[in-house]
């Protein structure tokens, strides 16, 4: 098929009136369909299920160091949930805290204790006249919210193929030290899917902040989340790099089993140099006692080592692989070569990234709510839910059934041509064609 | 007996002097006993582990609105939690908002909140020059603690038998707008054990603040947990009385089930007006998706409803209770008419308050620490540790075995005999018979 950039206006017009009435067929339908979040399925989760069973009432409820599990006490975690948690995270277990049910309310936490009480003896960044935050973008919109919420100053840094425009980055968070940190989700990006490369962990390692009190937020959410066997990322673990490279303190990173186990009934954990966990610590003493050492210990009951957790990824995977390439098959036989639009193709996580021609997102997420398919808000993936360019669209395939990702996904290609002609009309002046058409799509 | 104040100085020593023989006795003894902290023992433990069995691979964990427990979602708890935490707190579940494993966690965020943002829409606390606390005394460390560490002047209110001296609150809270807040536990209080009166409760909820951000931070954390079925304190429900009183705004209600179910395992909770609760998960929204739906699901299904949690708690008691009365009725025959001590008798909680005579407090906690008895710091129920007379010691008897206890608690009596002949020999100008003594007691 020809490109749409290259069609006549009536070439143009005639497409849309035929794609128009695949759209009132659609409509007629009224299918309510879902892939705005990233949620495990039911059948994702029953793959867990087993770990209702490792506890019951016959356990011993104790520790491999003797405490009782089930009493108050020890703040950073059990021993055999942080070797655990190490392995996933590929860090020394001396250098993990394990938390609640919740690594982004870790990483509010930690934005919080430095707003009220500063890092490692800095300055509290409430205290400031002016805090920023770089943002990697497209990007996971609860990061941005939690900024947001502290009034911080957003920047925008651009995603590429190798991960985030490290370029800016070097030059930012040299010359401005109201710079105090940046989000990152470094392993199958969310929402892009991609990994950062090999240079770009290195110079992340390397980065020479104007502020020492600088951290890399560094949200490996998705370390274990492989979708093939072979075709894995593989990721510079970045604490021993930062380490290296004469940063030890630079990195918070931060996990959790959400996308393992249950999400909400999982554990969160933190890992970083002594220094900050020490840091962290003093803080956690006044927070609390501890953290829920019988989940702690039901997990590893349950998954009993890292090989453990690989075998249970690979189900994940097994039940996830077919929705990713569902979607990506038909984006490639429907928008394939029509040059309105572009997509990610991951070899692990919970996200594709579509971008689309400039200024169509909006419009096509519109016309698929219309249509019964509601997606993550165009927009959703920038600080301030503004994107500039109003192109990028998180599609989610995790939750929903293959067959209705099918029909989802027809349907958001069914939407992102009509909107591209729209644009294109309107573009080339064809405006009174592209309003009728405007019109005809949103009231088909 | 005679009370010590009316013996001679040959009577005075000829006492300590056959106190030390028993004293350098039990330090032979080599004893270890730890009354410091309120930990439930390993048979309270014990009965909950039926807890462990309530959910297995095969059950539905779908709440009762069919959220699936497993999954994200739901920010205030499932609707059967909420409902019997609601007959918990005594408020109606639309009141409530179910939290983490921990209440001080609560507390300590509802602090670090109002800090970084402020209490509904008030200027927030860090852009203040000064926020003042009023602490009754003795209290909870840990709320202290938490006080202490966001740089609050803390204001000591004395605990009198009917609750904190009211007319202090008043005067203090009407006056004051850098004053924002006070730390109760109203019922079975730590340490004293006593409940706050009908008239206490009521003249709370008539405050007139001088801070429209002022908040009462009531911390239920014995509401359920009576010594006794028939002898129960009962405490006016703060949040409907500050409703009657033209105050709805004005209390944080928190309780957990820590010392009902697992303490770091159970959950918490908190209780407010609306307009508060509006304000509170504005935050939680950005801070996290939710808490564990599956074991509030677990806590339901094992309890199933208050009558429940009422026969559970009976359980409890049972277990209590025979250590409580060891340690009232032991320091009775001790120490009773003999003018050198005061302790409370309470119907429920955790804690028995001991009062020494001035200034001796600290030395009881050192002589029992040498003899094999650790109690809770002297000076811990104050602000910044320091208890202006040197009298309050808090024995908390829930987790020793009962044998254990009995050994712990004569210990404990013959070092309140020991010091305070040491204090009255000092007092009396015998200071070279009283150096030598404590000596001896130290040296023992």
């Amino acid at each position: 098929m020809k490109k749409y950039s290259e069609m006549t206006p009536e070439e143009l017009k005639k497409e849309y009136e035929k794609l128009l009435d695949s759209y009132k067929k659609y409509k007629y339908q009224a299918l309510s369909l879902n892939m705005a979040r990233g949620k495990p399925s039911p059948a994702q989760l029953d793959l867990s299920m087993g770990m209702m069973d490792v506890l019951s009432s016959d356990s011993d409820l104790s520790c491999e160091d003797g405490a009782d599990c089930r009493n108050y006490g020890v703040l950073d975690g059990i021993p055999e949930a942080k070797e655990l948690m190490a392995d996933i995270m590929e860090v020394n277990p001396n250098n993990i805290i394990i938390f609640g049910n919740s690594s982004l309310n870790v990483m509010f936490d930690c934005i919080s204790r430095s707003y009220s009480h500063g890092v490692m003896g800095a300055t509290p960044w409430c205290k400031l006249p002016k805090v920023k935050w770089l943002c990697i973008v497209p990007g996971y919109d609860r990061h941005f919210k939690i900024t947001e919420y502290f009034g911080f100053e957003m920047i925008n840094i651009p995603m590429l193929p190798t991960g985030p425009d490290m370029d800016m980055v070097e030059k930012l968070v040299s010359s401005d030290d109201a710079i105090k940190g940046i989000w990152c989700v470094p392993k199958y990006s969310n929402p892009t899917g991609n990994s950062y490369s090999d240079e770009t962990v290195r110079r992340f390692a390397r980065l020479k902040p104007a502020a020492p009190d600088f951290r890399i937020y560094w949200d490996n959410a998705y370390t274990v989340h492989h979708l093939y066997e072979h075709n894995q990322d593989h990721l510079i673990e970045i604490l021993a790099e930062c380490k290296r490279a004469g940063n030890p303190d630079m990195v918070y990173k931060f996990a959790s089993t959400s996308k393992i186990s249950f999400p909400g009934s999982g554990i969160a954990m933190l890992a970083a140099s002594l220094n900050n966990l020490e840091d962290i610590k003093n803080t956690m003493n006044y927070q609390t006692i501890g953290h829920d050492k019988v989940n702690q210990l039901r997990h590893v009951r349950f998954f009993e080592d890292i090989h453990g957790i690989d075998e249970h990824m690979k189900k994940h995977a097994d039940l996830l692989r077919p929705k990713f390439e569902a979607v990506i098959n038909i984006l490639e036989k429907e928008l394939g070569g029509l040059g309105i639009g572009s997509w990610t193709k991951p070899f692990g996580g919970y996200f594709i990234s579509f971008d689309s021609m400039p200024g169509c997102a909006k419009q096509i997420v519109s016309l698929c709510k219309k249509a019964g398919v509601q997606l993550t808000p165009a927009g959703a993936t920038f600080p301030y839910g503004i994107d500039p360019k109003d192109t990028n669209i998180r599609i989610a395939p995790s939750f929903p059934g293959l067959d209705e990702i099918k029909s989802a996904i027809q349907v958001f290609a069914l939407c992102v041509k009509l909107a591209s002609i729209e644009k294109i009309m309107n573009a080339a002046g064809v405006k009174e064609a592209a309003k009728a058409g405007d019109k005809a799509a949103d009231k088909a």
